[in-house]
């Protein structure tokens, strides 16, 4: 072994242990250890503010940039934000010990199936200090323990928070719940998702590279939190000033995130009535538009598209444009160049909504409705660690139940096979 | 590329074309297809048996071992079999489609989560060619599209139903929902297992080598299906006749199977009342049985146990036996040494039954029954692919809600965010 798996096998050992107790069934425990860390990091917030102050000096230092350093800087608020997300994950419903489904067999066995956390978490991440408190609190509500990869540019804030949390879970839980891998080479990566007796998932949440690199080199499960390159699809006979509404929202309300929007089609029918007021709207909200040939010719102040805008996340106020040949042209369309995050359509007709939602493959199908909703809390899971593009273990936003498993359960009367 | 990499992309592209399409949605149209595969292989049961034949020459030829031979080889019975087990999959429900939850916002939006399926499965499997004809049903019904790669042992008989399945395929799915792999090498199955982009889940089955290396290879999911050593422990106060009747079928009704009883735990408490009586019963069995010190006591006739006896596979008329303290002996002799597979309590104490229950991981856990009941059709699920051992994307038998995932359904009458 070297080194980094000398260290990453002593917290994977660490955190097998932690997660085998009956803590684990105890909702109440469960709920007064968070509300305990939630307390310790009011309580610990100056020197949380202190070590993150160095990490954002640090950054600034070696000249990152200002988005990162943003992702990156704590204040009084964000402090009290994490807190506030982890009491909101206290007051959650536990998923676990729940019966998922039962039945008797000709015999008499009684058979079920009981959701149980998933065990040992991996969590690889950047910037966002937050996500420590956050993921943290979530794997901890499902019963499981996690171990913490987070970014060397937030390693001194990470392990503020760490120690926070470890201090105050003592009373309630295993300290060993939550650990942070304190190392930040790739090699310590490598080992934690090489843990096949140790670690039960890894989640990776960052840039594409990193996703990348977890993927290629683990041998324990994995859930990926790719891209999102969201479509729109504005149906023959839509109502326009819906179409708009949600184009307008779903491209510019927050262009950063992977739920925005990053094409648009429109039914070839029907593009002379929608598209020249939805351009317009999208134009006045200052959204650069690239337009194939027959959206060009509708909407003049618009760029020509390259084929290489096709399937793009822009990540910006700028979206791609196309006129497709109705339903079929729009569903292999979303086929050939979506990235399975993310598809909506705006349509009046239910047919064809409902082959919409049969036929489009994505983690979330929308219909007349804003591809911004794609999104934990707003899909009603209260939090979440992230949306899945995987299609295993889970699809779309991974809330509590998405860090559990099942075990069955045979019950019975001394019967034999 | 080598040419396993080329050979097997070409297959996966096809899988994944074949893998897109209504007919995934319609039982009818996927109940046709699985009752005329079984038509099909009983018509051409002549040329699968030839093939079968000279695939059972060549083994023998080679000095293989008459068990290799006998789960290779088939004859008119279990060609007849092979065809009613896929008419029993066409009976089953069909999981694709079914709308899992559903809830309404405050917002109005209604969101629910319905059941898709997987994509393309590879499964990776040896000698027994019943798997082609049986785990094609069973991908195919949930919707899947399924690449084979069978062991070289049974290439031409694998060859015969794969053509047979195809051949019948065609009016009803397309053809290449499934296929087999016409390599044998181990290229081919690490080339199987990295096609990230076009392959969703890889299952092997077969000895613990092959497993061990598509794990260590594998870029997509996997769900393996490792060994099972499962305990029984018997409680004080337990009813010696029942428990003398479950220890007896779990260990000896099949004892090569991997539900089948590998240790049994006596509590020290009550170890003189029952401890002779079933180890009398499983030596009368022809049991031979490894006693730990205190049981060889109450056991004149057991072996002494090693250490290396606890935690073993023995897949015979072997069982390990050893005294435990109480039910906290037991639950930590599990933890220690149980693979996750299936643990079974016997006790008449509600109490005890309930803290195996939760305390216990495994895939499965039974009170007052026989291990072996962990199975696919013991447990009513009609038909499995095999028993996982992993906990993630599935745990225990795998039936077709196993090879399906879910999608996100999101409804609106023009919401915003």
């Amino acid at each position: 072994m070297n080194p980094a798996e000398t260290t990453v096998h002593t917290l994977c050992m660490n955190a097998r242990r932690a997660a085998r107790g009956p803590w684990q069934f105890h909702r109440e425990i469960k709920d007064m250890a968070l509300r305990s860390w939630a307390r310790a990091l009011r309580e610990n917030a100056p020197s949380i503010l202190e070590a993150n102050a160095q990490d954002v000096a640090e950054a600034r230092g070696r000249g990152q940039s200002e988005a990162l350093v943003d992702r990156l800087a704590l204040d009084a608020k964000r402090v009290e934000a994490m807190a506030g997300s982890i009491e909101q994950v206290a007051a959650l419903d536990d998923p676990v010990g729940e019966i998922i489904e039962t039945r008797t067999r000709p015999n008499g066995l009684k058979v079920s199936r009981m959701r149980v956390p998933i065990g040992v978490i991996a969590m690889i991440y950047e910037s966002r200090p937050n996500v420590t408190a956050e993921a943290s609190a979530l794997a901890v509500k499902a019963g499981n323990a996690i171990v913490l990869r987070g970014g060397s540019e937030a390693m001194r804030s990470n392990r503020a928070i760490e120690r926070a949390i470890r201090e105050a879970s003592g009373k309630f839980v295993p300290e060993d719940v939550v650990q942070l891998v304190p190392l930040t080479d790739r090699d310590a990566v490598r080992a934690l998702v090489q843990e096949t007796e140790l670690v039960d998932l890894a989640i990776p949440r960052g840039g594409e590279a990193l996703i990348r690199f977890v993927t290629e080199n683990a041998r324990v499960p994995v859930v990926q939190h790719y891209k999102g390159v969201c479509h729109l699809f504005v149906d023959r006979g839509a109502d326009v000033e819906q179409a708009t509404r949600i184009a307008v929202n779903a491209k510019l309300s927050r262009p950063g995130v992977c739920n925005a929007l990053e094409c648009l089609l429109v039914d070839a029918a029907d593009d002379a009535r929608l598209l020249p007021p939805i351009a317009k709207a999208l134009l006045a909200g200052g959204c650069q538009l690239r337009c194939d040939e027959r959206a060009l010719s509708l909407v003049p102040s618009g760029t020509r598209a390259e084929e290489s805008d096709w399937g793009k996340e822009f990540l910006d106020a700028i979206l791609a444009v196309r006129v497709v040949d109705g339903l079929k042209g729009a569903l292999d369309h979303v086929a050939r160049y979506g990235s399975g995050h993310t598809e909506a359509i705006c349509t009046p007709n239910e047919e064809h909504a409902a082959t919409w939602r049969l036929g489009v493959d994505a983690a979330c199908v929308v219909v007349n409705a804003s591809t911004r909703f794609h999104d934990g809390g707003e899909l009603g899971l209260g939090a979440e660690i992230g949306i899945a593009t995987s299609r295993l273990h889970w699809r779309g936003p991974m809330g509590l139940e998405a860090l559990t498993t099942h075990k069955w359960i045979v019950e019975g009367s001394g019967q034999i096979r």
